[in-house]
């Protein structure tokens, strides 16, 4: 219980204390409906951390015993009333503010773990042959994403321009991009560094301070025409949402679920001695009619099994290395965590309450996502929103 | 004509002048067998430019009327005798300097842009099926490599451990790659942002400072089992090494070459009203044998076109990213970029003139690429050196 009022049903109860920046640089925690300025509060000598800088990089880069100190503390300042006086000068509306990009992003990795959504798309995109190729149970697929085009959520996307497959014979038509998507994601962001790689599955915490959610936006015709044999590259490379707020894994202790059973068994570098998974739900909404329920839970893959794949061949990591799960899809179809799932390759368009029908996204169109994570005694911790809108394209 | 002395053969004649930055944070220039500093001479007001940080980003971001302006100063100091007392005090050797990387690495993409390297390693990866994909002579082919794992030359290559192919029906192996290789590439170093992308090929100039060369370590092995569907990932995130000297675009005006014809006729955004590609050949030795001298005038598509796809979608490019052509391999075996084609997939080894024997890179090997631009006044220029030793697995 906190002295700071939290409205009923808000994402932010004083057990979360997600991490996150005002525009203008201004390091912040969000409780209820407000926001709790770091800096302040550190210069005041209330919690003891680096939030001098405009992002969170120098806390990141701090590691896990800074950041259980500065969320004990944070913890003790919300909770225990005689703190009142000395909080409340730091303490202001998150109404009217606007978020950017809490950290600097070092490189951006996106993987492919959700068993659903990989046989969905296998489905769609190599009929004919068997859904899942034959690596997909032995390791998480993954590739790199570019770095520079992850933007805040709220930013507007615009509708890329690319090259489609032709006619036979014929030339590749280009324009905007007919087949435009979303994929429903949740992402890691790493503050400790891993100069030589080789990180085990179990230390995924010691590298990771918390978790976003992730709209990896995807040009499908684009990406459908590109991608063989070196993988998705303009499909994907114009923009990739993230929430503004850093959900620290510490708060999120009581989502953890034993992860699918996987069969095969995976190699050793694979194991981890205290599997885990996070009780995580997405929405997903467009234009503001909930259209999907992605289930974080049912990813064939964990995080660690993710970072200890991403880190095996002795690639480094760095402050600021953001990994995402890779599209969220649960078996049935209100829990697809694309358009290309839910319409079915196009094939079975969506109508919306408001009688507008969908298959791929329309300029206009706002597409959000939310989580919520459920512990082991019954409460929620949201995430906030991953938030964008269509814009025409640029001929 | 330079009055500081230039051996015969230097790669850094007074009409090259590219710029690195020593270990410690230097920036400078080299020429012949000697450095100048760069903040040296713009504290002493013989240049105009911001070189007071420890890497050249600052520079690169000034964009092209600056670095013109910055060489024709240069180019004075060093042909004009007048100024020699006032440059000498900011000339040391070259020798016992290091070199650091000379920027910091924003995004990295690697380009497929060799036609018989696609066609050598399509015959080897994908037997059966046409050599080349449908979109290859559409589109330069292009993936996001790991930035943060790009190194500077002499840096030791860590041989990767990774998931091999099983047997049919088997758990996959996993241990040290078996198949270590190289990949002999350039690569362009972007100092003007584009935050809406949408550059077209004849604008390279105006946001690409210059060259470096690139040796793109790949494990086959890890490769080959992981690729599908979403491309490269652990084969190639363990290291890429690049020179250490950024080479001017303008240095290379005079290597201007036709590129090959294209055909079919790109779509119009590839286009080029004045098309360039640059007669530059590198030298790979392994162990200080010449095994090839890929020929980079061959390459089916041009830098331009590279840049002009990468940003089509919108995508952004950032001071710093990295752009690399992909493999060099020209039409005939002693002009191939990697020992994969050169050893034609392991089944024909090489003997080197030591009477050693090598398919794949052996611990110890040590593999430098060279190369050498020839100007239409028959002069050349050099680029300096890329090299590194592999060093044996971490069990």
């Amino acid at each position: 219980v906190t002295w700071i009022p939290v409205p009923e049903g808000s994402p932010f109860p004083a057990t979360n204390l997600p991490y996150g920046v005002l525009a203008g640089g201004v390091p912040v925690v969000a409780i209820g409906d407000q926001v709790l300025d770091l800096c302040g509060l550190a210069s005041a000598g209330l919690i003891d951390g680096d939030f001098s800088g405009t992002t969170l990089d120098a806390f990141l880069a701090a590691g896990p015993a800074t950041w259980a100190a500065v969320r004990a503390a944070l913890v003790d300042l919300v909770t225990d009333e005689s703190h009142r006086a000395a909080v409340e000068p730091h303490l202001q509306p998150r109404a009217g503010t606007s978020n950017v990009l809490p950290f600097t992003v070092a490189d951006y990795v996106d993987f492919y773990s959700s068993i659903d959504h990989a046989k969905n798309l296998g489905a769609m995109f190599r009929p004919g042959q068997p859904a899942l190729t034959p690596n997909w149970k032995h390791l998480p697929i993954g590739y790199h994403g570019r770095a520079g085009t992850v933007v805040v959520s709220g930013t507007d996307v615009r509708r890329p321009v690319g090259q489609r497959a032709p006619a036979e014979g014929g030339r590749p038509p280009v324009g905007p991009s007919v087949r435009l998507d979303i994929e429903a994601e949740v992402g890691f962001v790493v503050g400790v560094p891993a100069p030589s790689g080789r990180v085990p599955a179990s230390a995924l915490a010691d590298h990771v301070l918390g978790m976003v959610l992730v709209n990896d936006w995807s040009a499908r015709d684009i990406q459908a025409w590109e991608y063989v044999p070196l993988g998705p590259f303009l499909g994907k490379s114009f923009a990739t949402s993230v929430s503004p707020w850093i959900v620290p894994l510490e708060a999120l202790r009581g989502a953890r679920i034993d992860p699918v059973v996987q069969d095969p068994e995976p190699v050793d570098y694979l194991h981890d001695g205290d599997p885990w998974q996070l009780d995580v739900t997405l929405e997903v909404s467009i234009n503001g009619h909930l259209v999907s329920r992605p289930p974080f839970g049912t990813m064939y893959w964990t995080p660690g099994q993710q970072l200890a794949h991403l880190t095996v061949n002795g690639a480094s990591l760095r402050t600021g290395d953001l990994f995402a799960s890779g599209t969220i899809s649960g078996p049935s179809r209100d829990q697809r965590g694309s358009f290309i799932e839910l319409s079915w390759n196009g094939t079975e368009p969506l109508t919306l309450p408001d009688g507008s029908v969908r298959t791929f996204l329309e300029d206009g169109d706002t597409v959000s996502i939310t989580a919520w994570a459920t512990l082991r005694d019954g409460s929620r911790l949201g995430f906030g929103e991953v938030v964008g809108t269509i814009v025409a394209a640029e001929i």
